[in-house]
C-alpha cells in the first residue's frame, strides 16, 4: 500500500470509525459468541499473496464485530470506563505516523519534552504541589506509564531499592536477599489485585489491612499491623493507599495513613487509577488531601476517565532519582551527548519497558480541544448520572445501596441472599441489553453500575434501571411461584 | 468534537500523515534543538477554554516537528528499525475506535481470540514447532507483549516461580527468600541491557557469559560458569540466548547452549527481538534451529522489522501454565462465566499490566495486505542493502568491518584508534544528513549502520556511504595537518 492508497483507505477508515461510534447504541453491548468462535472463521495460516483492503474491512464487520464487547456503548456499565474521544484518536494517528521510540531524549526530543510538560499541565490541573512537578529545575516530575499496575510495580521496586541501599549502607554485611526476606508492603483489603501482584513480582510480603465499615484503610489497623510486624523483626517499607477502589470506589484515609508512613519512613504510593480524573474538579479535590505532605508517588489513569485513549497512566514522584536509581543501566548504543548534562530526561529509566510511544500527543490534543472546563463538565456529568441512578435505586424498597456513592460508581443489590443477586446478574447479562459486572463487599455479592461511556445520557440510565427493575420483578415473581409450588 | 467534525479532521489528519511520510526524506533526520527547547514554546498550564483543531495542527509543525528524530527517514540508520506501514496505521485507527481493554476473554472475545490465532499464524510463518502454538488444544501459545524487555522479565519471573515451587515441594522448609538468594540467571556478555534489568527486578543474580570471537555464547563458557556456580551451592535456573544481539547482530549458539539447559533443567528463553522477523525467510530460518527441542520461551518484535507498528512483541511458550501460574490472581470483578471452562484464554495472566489494546488487528491487517511473500521480500531487500553497504566499506582500505554481516546491520570503523572513530561519529551526527549510533565491541568503539526505513533504497545507502567517506577524508586530512603542525 502506497501513500496514495493510504489517503483513500485512511479516509474510508475515518468514516468507518465515525459510523461505528455514532451507531454504537444500535449494537448489542455484549456479544453472543461462544469461546472458540473465531478460529473456524479464519484460514489456518497467513496468506502467501497480498489481499485487498476491501476483503479485510468486510471481514471486520463479519468476523471481528460479532465478538466485540462494546466498551463505548452507552449501555456499557461494567468495570470502569475506558477513555475514548475524537481528539485522542486524531493524536494517536499522528503518534503512529511519527512512530518514534522515545526511550531517551535523543531518540526524539519532542517526545520526551512534551511528556514532561504535559505531566506538569496535568499535575497543575489536579493542584498537585510543586514538589511533584518537573518545572525547570524540580527534583520530581511525571511520566506516562502503560497502566496503574506498572506504576504500582515501579513504585514498589523503587522503594525496595531505596530501603535496601539504606540498610546496606548502615550494615554493609547485609545481603540483598536477607533484607528482601524481611520487607513488608501493605495495602487495604480493598486494594486492586495488581498490588498483590507487584508484591509477588518484587518478591516481598504483602499484607492486607482490614478496611473499616466504609471500606477505607484507617490509621489504627495500619498501625497495628506495622507494630506487630516490627516486633517480629520484619521491615515495613511500602504502603499503597487507594483513592477510589475498584470494588466500590471507597477512599483510604490519606490524612490518617499518611502521617504513619511519614513517621515510619515508609514509601507511600497513592493509587487513584479511576478516581484521579475527578480531582481536576475543585469540589472533589479534597479527596486527594494529604498527597502534598505524605505521598512519595502518585498515580491515576487519564485513560480511564479523562478522555485520553488507552494507554496513558500518569505517575508522579517527588524524587525522580528514586525511580531512575532503581533501573539505571547505560549501554553504549543508548548513550548520547546530552545525557550527563543534567538537563534532560531519559524516560527509559522511569519504567519497565525500554520502548515507548509518543503518548503525550494524546494528552496535548485532549487538554487543548476540551479545555479544563470541558473536562470538568465531563466528570460532573458522569457523577450526576450516578447519583441519578442511586436515587432510582433508593426509590425501590426491594433494593439497597451498598457503599457510599462519591463519583461515577453505584454498588447496589436486591435485599436478600447472594444467590438471589447472582441470579439477577445472570438475567441482566443474558439479556445483553446492558452490561454489568459484580463484586464482593465482605461476604455480600454486589452489582456494580459504573457510568462509563462518553455518550451516556440520563435516558440510558433510566432505561437501564427500568430494565433491571423489570428483570428483578420477573425473578422475584418466579421465585414466589417456585416457593408456592413447593408449599402446595 | 462530534462525529461530523471528526470525519472532517480525521481526513485532514490522514492527509497530514501521508504528506509527512511521503515527504520525510526532505526533513533533517536528526533535530537541531537543544535540551529544554519545548517548554518555552508552550503555555505554563492547560487552557481553560477549548481551542480549535486548526490551532493544534499548526503547532504540530511549529513546535513538535522541529524536535522529532525521524525514525522513518531513509537516512535514519540508528539503533534498529521500528516498524511502520500503512496497513498497521489503518488497523491502529480501528483499534483505537473499538477501544476495548482485553484483559480477559469476556472483556472482548474477539480481542483475545484474534490474538491467539494471529500468534499461531506468525508461529507458522517462522516454522515454530506445534508445541509453541495454541491450536485447538495445545498447551503452548503466543501472546503479544509490549516489548522484548517485558517478555524477558515475564519469562524470568515464570522460571523463578517454577524453580521455587519445585524446590519447595522437595524441601517444604525452604523459604522463597532462601531459594531466590541462590538463583542465578545467565546471558551472553553481548545480551541487551534489559536482561540485566530483568535480573535486578526479579532480585536474582545475573551472570554475563564471555562470548567468543564472533560475539556468540558457546557451550564451554556457559558450562564452566554453571559448574563453578553449582560448586558454590548456587542454583542456575534461567538462560537467555540472544539471536541477533543489539550491538552487532551476533547469534548465540543455540544448538550448543540448548542441550546444556536441557540437561541442567534450566529455563531457556530465546530473545530474537530484532532478528526474529528474518526467520520467516527459509534461507534465514536455520539461525533459529534448536528452538524446537531446547527453548521454553521465545520472543521477537514484529514491531521492529515486520511492518507492524509499535507496540507488538511476540512471545511464545511451550507451557502456558508456566506463565499463568506465576501471575494468576482472580478478583471477583474480573471473573466471568467461561473462565473455568478451560476453553478460553485470559491474557492478563500472561503479562505484567492488566489492560491491553487490541493489537492483533495490526498483525491481521499487515499479514493479509502484504502476504507472506511481501513480508519476505521486505526482509530480503533490507538484508541485500546491508550487504551492499558492507561491500562499499570493504572497497575502502581505510575502513574495516567489525562483525559478520548476517542481516540488516553493518558494524564498521576506521582502522585506527577509538578516538578517531568517536571523532568520525561526531562529524556524522553533527552534519545531520544521516543518523547513526555507536557500540562497543570488546574495547573497540564501533559505528553501527542499520538498515531501518521502509522506504530506504540503494541510492540512500550509496549517498550515506559517500557522505561518511567524505567526512572521513576531512577528518584524516585535518589530523594529518594537525600532526604536521606539531612536528614542524
Amino acid at each position: 500500500m502506497n501513500a496514495r492508497e493510504f489517503r483513500r483507505r485512511g479516509k474510508e477508515m475515518v468514516d468507518y470509525v465515525a459510523d461505528y461510534l455514532e451507531g454504537i447504541e444500535g449494537r448489542q453491548v455484549y456479544p453472543d459468541v461462544e469461546p472458540g468462535y473465531l478460529r473456524p472463521l479464519l484460514p489456518t495460516a497467513a496468506p502467501q499473496e497480498p489481499e485487498t483492503f476491501e476483503d479485510i474491512i468486510k471481514d471486520v464487520e463479519k468476523i471481528i464485530m460479532p465478538g466485540v464487547t462494546h466498551w463505548h456503548s452507552p449501555y456499557f456499565f461494567a468495570y470502569f470506563p475506558t477513555a475514548s474521544s475524537y481528539p485522542a484518536l486524531l493524536a494517536d494517528m499522528l503518534c503512529g505516523a511519527i512512530g518514534c521510540i522515545g526511550f531517551s531524549w535523543a531518540a526524539s526530543p519532542a517526545c520526551t519534552e512534551l511528556e514532561t510538560v504535559m505531566m506538569d499541565w496535568l499535575g497543575k490541573m489536579l493542584q498537585l504541589p510543586g514538589v511533584f512537578l518537573a518545572g525547570e529545575a524540580g527534583e520530581g516530575g511525571g511520566v506516562i506509564q502503560g497502566s496503574a499496575s506498572e506504576a504500582t510495580l515501579v513504585a514498589l521496586l523503587a522503594a525496595r531499592t531505596k530501603v535496601t541501599r539504606c540498610l546496606q549502607a548502615a550494615s554493609p554485611g547485609l545481603t540483598q536477599a536477607a533484607i528482601v526476606e524481611k520487607l513488608v508492603a501493605y495495602a487495604s483489603d480493598q486494594a486492586h489485585s495488581s498490588v498483590e501482584r507487584a508484591g509477588l513480582i518484587g518478591g516481598v510480603k504483602l499484607k492486607a489491612i482490614p478496611s473499616d465499615g466504609k471500606f477505607a484503610m484507617r490509621a489504627s489497623a495500619l498501625q497495628e499491623a506495622l507494630e506487630r510486624d516490627k516486633a517480629e523483626g520484619l521491615i515495613p517499607f511500602f504502603v499503597v493507599a487507594t483513592l477510589g477502589t475498584t470494588s466500590c470506589c471507597s477512599f483510604d484515609n490519606l490524612l490518617e495513613v499518611g502521617p504513619i508512613c511519614h513517621e515510619e519512613d515508609v514509601w507511600l504510593h497513592v493509587d487513584a487509577a479511576y478516581a484521579g480524573s475527578a480531582f481536576i474538579c475543585p469540589e472533589f479535590r479534597h479527596l486527594l488531601n494529604g498527597v502534598e505532605q505524605y505521598a512519595d508517588s502518585f498515580n491515576f489513569n487519564p485513560h480511564k476517565w479523562l478522555l485520553v485513549n488507552f494507554d496513558c497512566s500518569a505517575m508522579w514522584v517527588k524524587k525522580r532519582t528514586d525511580l531512575t536509581g532503581a533501573f539505571k543501566l547505560d549501554p553504549v548504543y543508548l548513550k548520547h551527548s546530552h545525557q550527563d548534562s543534567g538537563l534532560i530526561t531519559d524516560y527509559r529509566h522511569w519504567q519497565l519497558p525500554l520502548g515507548r510511544r509518543f503518548r503525550s500527543l494524546k494528552m496535548w490534543f485532549v487538554f487543548r480541544m476540551y479545555g479544563v472546563k470541558g473536562l470538568q463538565a465531563y466528570i460532573r456529568k458522569h457523577v450526576q448520572l450516578s447519583h441519578e441512578f442511586e436515587a432510582l435505586v433508593h426509590q425501590d424498597p426491594r433494593f439497597e445501596i451498598c457503599a457510599e456513592v462519591t463519583l461515577g460508581l453505584v454498588c447496589f443489590r436486591l435485599k436478600g441472599s447472594n444467590k438471589l443477586n447472582e441470579a439477577l446478574l445472570e438475567r441482566i447479562n443474558s439479556a445483553k441489553k446492558i452490561h454489568l459486572v459484580p463484586c464482593h463487599l465482605r461476604d455480600q455479592f454486589v452489582l456494580r453500575f459504573a457510568i462509563c461511556s462518553r455518550t451516556v445520557e440520563s435516558a440510558h440510565v433510566q432505561l437501564a434501571w427500568e430494565h433491571i427493575r423489570g428483570l428483578a420483578t420477573d425473578l422475584l415473581g418466579a421465585q414466589k411461584e417456585e416457593k408456592a409450588e413447593i408449599e402446595s
